[in-house]
Protein backbone atom coordinates (compact mmCIF):
# COMPACT_ATOMS: atom_id res chain seq x y z
CA UNK A 1 0.00 0.00 0.00
CA UNK A 2 1.05 3.80 -1.16
CA UNK A 3 0.37 6.75 0.68
CA UNK A 4 -0.11 10.12 -1.51
CA UNK A 5 0.35 12.39 1.61
CA UNK A 6 1.88 12.82 4.25
CA UNK A 7 0.17 14.60 7.46
CA UNK A 8 2.73 16.15 10.63
CA UNK A 9 0.21 17.23 13.23
CA UNK A 10 2.05 19.21 15.92
CA UNK A 11 0.93 20.48 19.47
CA UNK A 12 2.95 23.33 20.47
CA UNK A 13 2.83 24.12 24.39
CA UNK A 14 3.96 27.05 26.87
CA UNK A 15 4.65 29.29 23.88
CA UNK A 16 4.70 33.07 24.72
CA UNK A 17 1.26 34.78 24.33
CA UNK A 18 2.75 37.38 23.12
CA UNK A 19 4.01 35.77 20.04
CA UNK A 20 1.04 33.55 19.62
CA UNK A 21 -1.67 36.63 19.65
CA UNK A 22 0.74 38.80 17.17
CA UNK A 23 -0.67 37.98 13.57
CA UNK A 24 2.92 39.11 11.91
CA UNK A 25 4.81 37.03 13.90
CA UNK A 26 2.65 34.11 13.46
CA UNK A 27 2.94 34.38 9.34
CA UNK A 28 6.53 35.62 9.78
CA UNK A 29 7.17 32.63 11.50
CA UNK A 30 4.69 29.78 9.15
CA UNK A 31 6.21 31.80 6.03
CA UNK A 32 9.59 30.51 7.30
CA UNK A 33 8.91 27.07 8.35
CA UNK A 34 7.86 26.58 4.48
CA UNK A 35 11.04 27.66 3.14
CA UNK A 36 12.49 26.08 5.66
CA UNK A 37 11.01 22.68 4.70
CA UNK A 38 11.23 23.38 0.54
CA UNK A 39 7.92 24.19 -0.27
CA UNK A 40 6.57 26.68 -2.50
CA UNK A 41 3.91 29.36 -1.45
CA UNK A 42 0.65 29.60 -3.37
CA UNK A 43 -1.57 31.83 -0.85
CA UNK A 44 -1.13 32.84 2.69
CA UNK A 45 -3.98 33.51 4.48
CA UNK A 46 -3.74 34.83 8.66
CA UNK A 47 -6.96 36.39 10.46
CA UNK A 48 -6.66 37.33 14.41
CA UNK A 49 -9.79 36.92 16.29
CA UNK A 50 -10.92 38.85 19.01
CA UNK A 51 -10.14 38.99 22.25
CA UNK A 52 -7.36 37.19 21.18
CA UNK A 53 -6.11 34.13 18.81
CA UNK A 54 -4.45 34.00 15.21
CA UNK A 55 -5.92 31.48 12.25
CA UNK A 56 -3.49 31.13 9.21
CA UNK A 57 -3.14 28.36 6.81
CA UNK A 58 -0.83 28.78 3.58
CA UNK A 59 -1.39 26.63 0.87
CA UNK A 60 1.81 25.38 -1.16
CA UNK A 61 2.34 23.60 -3.96
CA UNK A 62 2.51 20.65 -2.19
CA UNK A 63 -0.65 20.74 0.32
CA UNK A 64 -0.93 23.46 3.08
CA UNK A 65 0.34 24.31 6.40
CA UNK A 66 -1.80 25.69 8.92
CA UNK A 67 -1.89 26.98 12.51
CA UNK A 68 -4.28 28.06 15.30
CA UNK A 69 -3.15 29.56 18.16
CA UNK A 70 -5.16 29.94 21.69
CA UNK A 71 -2.49 32.62 23.31
CA UNK A 72 -4.53 32.84 26.70
CA UNK A 73 -3.21 29.05 27.14
CA UNK A 74 0.00 29.22 25.64
CA UNK A 75 -1.13 26.76 22.84
CA UNK A 76 -0.52 26.54 18.92
CA UNK A 77 -1.98 23.37 17.01
CA UNK A 78 -0.26 23.29 13.92
CA UNK A 79 -0.52 21.44 10.92
CA UNK A 80 1.88 20.02 7.91
CA UNK A 81 0.26 18.25 5.32
CA UNK A 82 2.56 17.27 2.02
CA UNK A 83 2.31 15.50 -1.03
CA UNK A 84 5.68 15.00 -3.46
CA UNK A 85 9.15 14.38 -2.09
CA UNK A 86 10.74 17.57 -1.23
CA UNK A 87 9.34 18.75 1.68
CA UNK A 88 11.81 18.21 4.66
CA UNK A 89 9.37 17.79 7.43
CA UNK A 90 11.44 17.71 10.61
CA UNK A 91 12.67 21.04 8.95
CA UNK A 92 9.59 22.31 9.43
CA UNK A 93 8.87 21.38 12.98
CA UNK A 94 12.09 22.73 14.28
CA UNK A 95 11.38 26.23 12.63
CA UNK A 96 8.15 26.34 14.12
CA UNK A 97 9.01 25.17 17.64
CA UNK A 98 11.59 27.61 17.64
CA UNK A 99 9.46 30.46 15.95
CA UNK A 100 7.46 30.25 18.70
CA UNK A 101 9.73 29.87 21.45
CA UNK A 102 7.44 26.40 22.51
CA UNK A 103 8.59 25.10 25.76
CA UNK A 104 7.32 21.49 24.85
CA UNK A 105 6.04 19.89 21.37
CA UNK A 106 4.37 16.78 20.48
CA UNK A 107 4.47 15.56 16.71
CA UNK A 108 2.18 13.28 15.29
CA UNK A 109 2.45 11.73 11.52
CA UNK A 110 0.05 9.88 9.07
CA UNK A 111 0.18 8.89 5.90
CA UNK A 112 -2.82 9.76 3.93
CA UNK A 113 -4.80 8.49 0.96
CA UNK A 114 -3.17 4.68 1.39
CA UNK A 115 -4.14 3.23 -1.99
CA UNK A 116 -4.86 -0.54 -2.13
CA UNK A 117 -2.99 -1.00 -5.35
CA UNK A 118 0.27 -2.90 -6.11
CA UNK A 119 2.95 0.17 -6.73
CA UNK A 120 3.30 -0.26 -10.57
CA UNK A 121 -0.65 0.73 -10.87
CA UNK A 122 0.51 3.78 -8.84
CA UNK A 123 2.31 5.85 -11.96
CA UNK A 124 1.57 9.56 -10.06
CA UNK A 125 4.57 10.86 -8.63
CA UNK A 126 6.03 7.59 -8.49
CA UNK A 127 9.22 9.12 -6.35
CA UNK A 128 7.68 11.18 -3.93
CA UNK A 129 4.90 7.99 -3.66
CA UNK A 130 7.64 6.13 -2.52
CA UNK A 131 9.26 8.25 0.00
CA UNK A 132 5.68 8.89 1.14
CA UNK A 133 4.85 5.39 2.23
CA UNK A 134 5.14 5.11 5.93
CA UNK A 135 5.17 8.43 6.11
CA UNK A 136 9.11 8.83 6.58
CA UNK A 137 10.26 10.77 9.89
CA UNK A 138 13.94 11.32 8.22
CA UNK A 139 13.55 13.53 5.60
CA UNK B 1 -8.32 17.10 30.93
CA UNK B 2 -9.47 19.48 28.27
CA UNK B 3 -9.31 19.94 24.70
CA UNK B 4 -9.25 22.96 22.90
CA UNK B 5 -9.72 22.20 19.74
CA UNK B 6 -11.51 18.45 17.64
CA UNK B 7 -9.85 17.58 14.47
CA UNK B 8 -11.80 15.29 11.82
CA UNK B 9 -9.91 13.89 9.36
CA UNK B 10 -11.86 12.18 6.29
CA UNK B 11 -10.66 9.61 4.12
CA UNK B 12 -12.74 9.73 0.36
CA UNK B 13 -12.25 7.34 -1.83
CA UNK B 14 -14.29 6.27 -4.83
CA UNK B 15 -15.20 9.51 -5.72
CA UNK B 16 -15.55 10.52 -9.50
CA UNK B 17 -12.93 12.50 -11.14
CA UNK B 18 -14.48 14.85 -12.69
CA UNK B 19 -15.90 16.23 -9.28
CA UNK B 20 -12.26 15.75 -7.52
CA UNK B 21 -10.70 18.15 -11.14
CA UNK B 22 -13.54 20.84 -10.88
CA UNK B 23 -12.16 23.87 -8.50
CA UNK B 24 -15.99 25.18 -9.33
CA UNK B 25 -17.73 22.14 -7.73
CA UNK B 26 -14.80 21.32 -5.02
CA UNK B 27 -15.51 24.99 -3.58
CA UNK B 28 -19.40 24.76 -3.52
CA UNK B 29 -18.77 21.34 -1.76
CA UNK B 30 -17.27 22.75 0.55
CA UNK B 31 -18.83 25.35 1.52
CA UNK B 32 -21.94 23.49 1.58
CA UNK B 33 -20.31 21.79 4.10
CA UNK B 34 -19.37 24.72 6.53
CA UNK B 35 -22.89 25.79 5.80
CA UNK B 36 -24.27 22.06 7.25
CA UNK B 37 -21.44 22.10 10.10
CA UNK B 38 -23.08 25.45 11.42
CA UNK B 39 -19.67 27.32 11.03
CA UNK B 40 -18.96 30.88 10.02
CA UNK B 41 -17.03 31.48 6.84
CA UNK B 42 -14.37 34.07 6.76
CA UNK B 43 -11.73 33.37 4.03
CA UNK B 44 -12.39 30.67 1.44
CA UNK B 45 -9.52 29.95 -0.76
CA UNK B 46 -9.12 27.21 -3.73
CA UNK B 47 -6.24 26.75 -5.91
CA UNK B 48 -6.68 24.33 -9.17
CA UNK B 49 -3.48 22.35 -10.21
CA UNK B 50 -2.15 21.33 -13.36
CA UNK B 51 -2.51 18.70 -14.81
CA UNK B 52 -4.85 17.81 -12.37
CA UNK B 53 -6.03 18.61 -8.50
CA UNK B 54 -7.22 20.78 -6.50
CA UNK B 55 -6.21 22.34 -2.88
CA UNK B 56 -8.76 24.59 -0.97
CA UNK B 57 -9.00 25.55 2.46
CA UNK B 58 -11.98 27.83 4.12
CA UNK B 59 -11.09 29.88 7.24
CA UNK B 60 -14.02 29.61 9.79
CA UNK B 61 -14.52 31.60 12.98
CA UNK B 62 -14.38 28.10 14.65
CA UNK B 63 -11.04 27.25 12.68
CA UNK B 64 -11.06 25.76 9.00
CA UNK B 65 -12.21 22.72 6.75
CA UNK B 66 -9.16 22.24 3.93
CA UNK B 67 -9.24 19.75 0.97
CA UNK B 68 -7.09 18.41 -1.32
CA UNK B 69 -7.62 15.93 -4.66
CA UNK B 70 -6.49 13.49 -6.61
CA UNK B 71 -8.70 13.30 -9.26
CA UNK B 72 -6.38 10.01 -10.78
CA UNK B 73 -7.10 8.14 -7.46
CA UNK B 74 -10.78 9.13 -6.86
CA UNK B 75 -9.40 10.28 -3.64
CA UNK B 76 -9.38 13.59 -1.41
CA UNK B 77 -7.99 14.17 1.68
CA UNK B 78 -10.22 16.41 3.81
CA UNK B 79 -9.69 17.82 7.51
CA UNK B 80 -12.14 19.73 9.64
CA UNK B 81 -10.57 21.77 12.14
CA UNK B 82 -12.98 23.75 14.89
CA UNK B 83 -13.50 24.83 18.44
CA UNK B 84 -16.24 25.86 19.93
CA UNK B 85 -19.91 24.21 21.07
CA UNK B 86 -21.64 25.11 17.58
CA UNK B 87 -20.11 22.73 14.65
CA UNK B 88 -22.21 19.58 13.61
CA UNK B 89 -19.38 17.85 12.49
CA UNK B 90 -21.62 14.46 11.50
CA UNK B 91 -23.70 17.07 9.53
CA UNK B 92 -20.30 18.03 7.42
CA UNK B 93 -18.31 14.78 7.12
CA UNK B 94 -22.00 13.64 5.26
CA UNK B 95 -22.06 16.59 3.08
CA UNK B 96 -18.77 16.10 1.83
CA UNK B 97 -19.25 12.49 1.29
CA UNK B 98 -22.45 13.45 -0.44
CA UNK B 99 -20.76 16.76 -2.51
CA UNK B 100 -18.12 14.50 -3.62
CA UNK B 101 -19.87 11.13 -4.57
CA UNK B 102 -17.63 9.00 -2.14
CA UNK B 103 -17.97 5.44 -2.87
CA UNK B 104 -16.57 4.50 1.21
CA UNK B 105 -15.23 7.56 3.46
CA UNK B 106 -12.91 6.45 6.50
CA UNK B 107 -13.28 9.16 9.70
CA UNK B 108 -10.88 9.66 12.53
CA UNK B 109 -11.34 12.59 15.09
CA UNK B 110 -8.76 13.94 17.31
CA UNK B 111 -8.73 16.18 20.34
CA UNK B 112 -6.32 19.00 19.86
CA UNK B 113 -4.51 20.72 22.85
CA UNK B 114 -5.14 18.92 25.40
CA UNK B 115 -4.52 20.94 28.50
CA UNK B 116 -2.99 19.07 31.65
CA UNK B 117 -5.18 21.75 33.87
CA UNK B 118 -8.26 20.43 36.12
CA UNK B 119 -11.59 22.02 34.40
CA UNK B 120 -12.11 24.93 37.01
CA UNK B 121 -8.37 26.49 35.54
CA UNK B 122 -9.92 26.94 31.82
CA UNK B 123 -12.29 30.17 31.59
CA UNK B 124 -12.35 30.32 28.20
CA UNK B 125 -15.52 29.02 26.11
CA UNK B 126 -16.08 26.93 28.90
CA UNK B 127 -19.27 25.45 27.27
CA UNK B 128 -17.30 24.60 24.03
CA UNK B 129 -14.51 23.36 25.84
CA UNK B 130 -17.35 20.85 27.90
CA UNK B 131 -18.39 19.44 24.59
CA UNK B 132 -15.05 19.16 22.86
CA UNK B 133 -13.68 16.64 25.68
CA UNK B 134 -13.14 13.55 24.19
CA UNK B 135 -13.78 15.13 20.79
CA UNK B 136 -17.73 14.06 20.62
CA UNK B 137 -18.71 12.27 17.67
CA UNK B 138 -23.09 12.48 18.56
CA UNK B 139 -22.97 16.06 17.61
Amino acid sequence: MKALGCHLILELYDCPARLLDDPDHVAETMLEAVEASGATVIQPFFHQFAPQGVSGVVIISESHFSVHTWPEYGYAALDVFTCGDVIDMDAAAESLRRGFEAGSMQKMMFSRGMLDLPPEMIHHKPESLEKAAGCRTDN
